[in-house]
């Protein structure tokens, strides 16, 4: 498997034994590993720290030019929110775990230039399966529903 | 001028006068204010604490019912992020101070049904063509550019 979705997915598990969400994403600029998060509704209280938004706090104040050659993973396909996000800094790439238990605006971020590709990865897909099955108002808080 | 847009104008200010970018948000629900926020780039060198993520943050864990009766205010038209952040959450109306400086996706979130007002307010434009001015390179990096 891709190194950098089973980083993504050890920040899942991270967030998961925290009593959180399992959602977990790497932000990785010419091979490198510059930042990593997960999910810290529970953890912080937080309603903007989803996964990817924790790995893009994480990673700091980069240069345009930097998130511009870089690649986002997420263990789960990036709702409206975390799809911005990557839309606002110009990530031309989005790596997706898995979009069977939730799926966001893919067709429109690929509409605006962004490669978006899905690897549909069943230990992603099994995390939140298990975590929606026994947490379903927490997930449902998550995105807004 | 309509009460909440100046509270979001105070809180463009309060972010100005901290040495950060003059952009304020508020959240309204019901004719109450259950958040406001600022822009945090400078003074928590956060990527993603724009405006309104910051009042979405300071207004806690809401339920979904509640984000669906709500209004955000922003100073200035919101970008991808802010834009996706309330479609996340289901917010019905957003209001916006002005979109000549900066203008997000609005057309896009008018399409995914939401009521996007754009007031084009003189002191929102001016806060942000004298910041934009004096402070370009800041600017830039604020918006991914």
């Amino acid at each position: 498997m891709d190194k950098f979705l089973q980083v993504a997915i050890e920040e899942a598990k991270k967030g998961l034994a925290e009593g959180g969400i399992p959602i977990g994403s790497v932000l990785v600029i010419d091979g490198e590993i510059v930042g990593r998060g997960h999910n810290q509704r529970v953890q912080k209280g937080s309603t903007v720290l989803h996964a990817e938004m924790d790995c893009f706090e994480n990673s700091g104040r980069l240069k345009a030019a930097d998130y511009r050659r870089a690649t986002l993973y997420s263990t789960l396909s990036p709702c409206d929110m975390c799809s911005g996000t990557a839309l606002l800094y110009g990530i031309p790439k989005i790596v997706v775990g898995e979009n069977h238990t939730f799926c966001g605006p893919e067709e429109y971020v690929r509409s605006r230039g962004v490669e978006v590709q899905v690897v549909d990865n069943a230990e992603c897909r099994q995390l939140m399966e298990s975590f929606i099955r026994e947490n379903p108002k927490l997930w449902n808080e998550d995105i807004g529903e």
